[in-house]
């Protein structure tokens, strides 16, 4: 049992996991809440496969070292440049973090216990998916299992479904990749901008009419 | 204070509503939980326009109404036929409740109290504002202020941001419309396949190895 807001306020990324199994109750939980998510006109147009065999992961990690490799050297060189430069500053010093904490999912990316890797059709914004990956996240999160999700892997669309056995011909799309374990750090609040500075009222450019300097929970 | 689960299995989209105004304490709630869910690389590129005037609802409606006569005379067409000659099947009869739900909410939209209309910046699949949203619904659920997400809105996507004065050269793409209002209806598990029939383990055609045939909640 655990309270609504300690789980939307601590579920925060966790990618250092111990190799420990997730018992097939957990698992079992994790799944059934996913699928109890909103998806458009109730259409359910997913599909969840779970690796937790060895081969298959070991397929899987050259692909993610490659995408995350790409990722450092393309969307994140620049702020990484900086961040490097000035890593005393508080936000290099949290995208430094976040750097090594993503490379040491991807150097230990065979060892994760549990991987999610759910499929939709027909989905352009992802609101018919990321609901149910979401409750599969804080799901975890109630039974102590830690998760990070990663949209890296879906570079390698093709090549992941053509492993998996997807049937190329329906339609059916990777959506992103989350790996559970039972985490090493510790859960807490991320940092995160105030939503009075990222909500406004009736227009873009009005302010929401109050703020909310500190956490609600 | 609710339990995870009970909001995660029951928040079901509520799209009659009372015209009750949202009290702003639940409203900072609902947009601080949003602001804690997750996105790629903590980038949290996204703003949430509020909208509870009467002048900026009256615009959308009719846009919100076109698209869902369009979606009745589209993609639901052909299961609607089906539909409207078996009444009794049940598929069919959870169908037509969905669109005569559907159909309240279009015709009650300028009455519903709070529209949230999140906006997201180069983010392709979603993962970066879903979690957020659902966050937000699951928060309202938790003040017992029921929720309806749609994506049907995102069909006038540049004259909602002519409307909203979102600056056009920064590449914000609205997300979805969010309606939050107090429900008339009650809340409970929907209708959902079992975990078992839509998950697979390491390969698509392989079984989960366990079946989950009520819910587990």
């Amino acid at each position: 049992m655990m309270e609504l807001n300690e789980a939307l306020y601590t579920t925060r990324a966790m990618r250092r996991m111990r190799p420990d199994p997730i018992p097939q109750e957990v698992e079992a939980r994790i799944l059934d809440a996913a699928i109890r998510a909103p998806s458009g006109g109730n259409s359910q147009q997913w599909r969840f496969v779970l690796v937790d065999d060895g081969q298959t992961k070991a397929q899987l990690g050259p692909w993610y070292r490659q995408h995350v490799a790409w990722a450092w050297d393309t969307i994140y060189r620049d702020r990484l440049d900086v961040a490097r430069d000035d890593p005393d500053d508080p936000d290099n010093a949290a995208l430094l973090r976040m750097q090594r904490s993503v490379s040491h999912l991807a150097d230990n990316f065979e060892q994760t216990p549990l991987l999610m890797l759910p499929f939709v059709r027909s989905d352009v914004a992802g609101e018919s998916i990321f609901p149910a990956v979401w409750s599969a996240m804080l799901a975890a999160r109630a039974d102590g299992v830690g998760s990070a999700l990663t949209t890296l892997l879906n570079r390698s669309q093709d090549e992941v479904a053509q492993l998996l056995g997807v049937p190329p011909d329906r339609g059916w799309r990777l959506a992103c990749c989350v790996a559970f374990g039972y985490p090493r750090g510790r859960w807490g609040l991320a940092v995160r901008r105030p939503a009075h500075e990222v909500a406004a009222r009736n227009r873009w450019d009005e302010p929401l009419g109050y703020e909310i300097p500190e956490p609600l929970w």
